[in-house]
């Protein structure tokens, strides 16, 4: 018997097909996290490396899962980090990031993830987020935000209440992703208005604020594959994320995410300097 | 047959003691990690928690870890972050930091810690850091510095050559770690020096220099419970580690490790403003 939940092209059957993906990107890059780099190898300081370990992953990882995709959903479109846009105009298109978070994946910091997006027309309708080394997995299909742990057991994400901005746990990649002028100002003044923050978290944060453990996180210069798996997973938990003057953040740009609504309004009247 | 390797009181006889101290803060913390913390609870703005998950989980590990070493090994010294030291003049003294990297830990990221160190002396003889989330510990003893991952694979770590400042990968905590004025001025020329910084690693930076994936942290304000584990780690593997002015790095304050000694002799001529 088959029920509509499991249908061909159904929400429960494209998530299957992006936890899919999620394995077989898992598989591509996993071996090549803490591949060892040795700087004397280079010809020059400064020079070309013979060898990119990220680049590597982030190819072979793209390379399945376009694969996959263009097998099972001839007439989706994609984006990816690597290797462009095909069929710009399908009404599904799939947004691929293999390795967000390439420093931390330099670095062999565990932080870095590989994101899946699934948009419909203008809307996401589902993302994930895999980290394979952590054997964790962040997705939103249906209005439903679940993890998986290390542990195999699945369960709901919900972000957590913080209405104030002195209470807020602020993550932001980097602190000189900001171009000098208001962007590097909005940061600033949002930094100094929160209770603290922390460096280095890539798409880790948005995750975070989903399970309810960081309560903001303020970006800028982000593409939108660097984000619209994210976009799902945020909202279904309970979240806003936006652009900073509360505009769509599928386009990418300066991307603000919040756990809590009312902190959301606050974080972005404190951005724009009211 | 006992074998020398293996009698009480040997270096395998504390290794294994040191991983069995492992075990035990790992299954005290891991349930905490996570833990929900909802900020509305609170009775006011920016005032105190009811319940602080990472002091919990500190707490917790320190003492049983204390409790087996007072156990195993009466005559042994202990210096926690917790509970403060206990025989001071003790020719061997474990210390100990539940959870280095608290920010991380409160914030829900898996790069935190458990310090395990051992000193003979003024020398550290032993080292340990445990990550109990992503199932990885980094230690050394007996001159070798190992890991073993969440494959349960253990291999040998060793730092891998960079020469050159230009192109080295510096790791660091938190920018705003670093006092104003000659602290701060210090951190700033190594910063424009390297080849790419990154924030927010805690105790993970160290042992991913020994692993030959990060060239340079340079840390300051640091206790000795932060450090004292990590020493042997990074030695053993092949890089260097002391305070900014080239002293031993046992008493804490402003730590430099790098993973090729010629770096690290140019990072702290940098350092020193030379």
């Amino acid at each position: 018997m088959t029920t509509a939940s499991t249908a061909p092209g159904s929400v429960a059957d494209l998530e299957a097909f992006a936890h899919h993906l999620a394995d077989l990107s898992g598989n591509a890059i996993l071996p090549l996290f803490r591949t060892r780099l040795e700087i004397e190898d280079k010809a020059e300081p400064g020079g070309a490396r013979s060898f990119d370990p990220v680049t590597a992953g982030d190819r072979a990882a793209e390379t399945v899962m376009r694969e996959a995709i263009t097998r099972a959903h001839p007439t989706h479109g994609i984006v990816g980090e690597e290797f462009g846009t095909e069929a710009p105009d399908a009404a599904y298109k799939w947004v691929l990031d293999p390795i967000d978070g390439t420093r931390a994946f330099i670095l062999g910091l565990p932080v870095w993830g590989t994101l899946i997006g699934l948009t419909e027309k203008d809307r996401t309708i589902l993302g994930l987020m895999n980290q394979p080394f952590t054997r964790e997995r962040f997705w939103a299909a249906g209005g439903a935000a679940k993890y998986r742990g290390p542990d195999g057991c699945t369960s709901r994400l919900r972000t957590r209440a913080c209405r104030a901005l002195a209470d807020a746990q602020l993550s932001s990649t980097h602190p000189e992703l900001f171009a000098p002028g208001e962007e590097a100002e909005g940061f600033a003044r949002i930094r100094q208005a929160t209770r603290a923050t922390r460096y280095g978290a890539d798409c880790y944060a948005y995750c975070l604020v989903a399970a309810g453990h960081i309560d903001l996180v303020v970006e800028a210069g982000l593409k939108p594959y660097d984000v619209v798996a994210l976009i799902p997973i945020v909202e279904a938990a309970g979240g806003v994320i936006t652009t900073w003057d509360g505009g769509p953040a599928t386009g990418g740009g300066r991307i603000i995410a919040a756990g809590d609504p009312e902190l959301h309004r606050q974080a972005c009247a404190v951005l724009a300097g009211r």
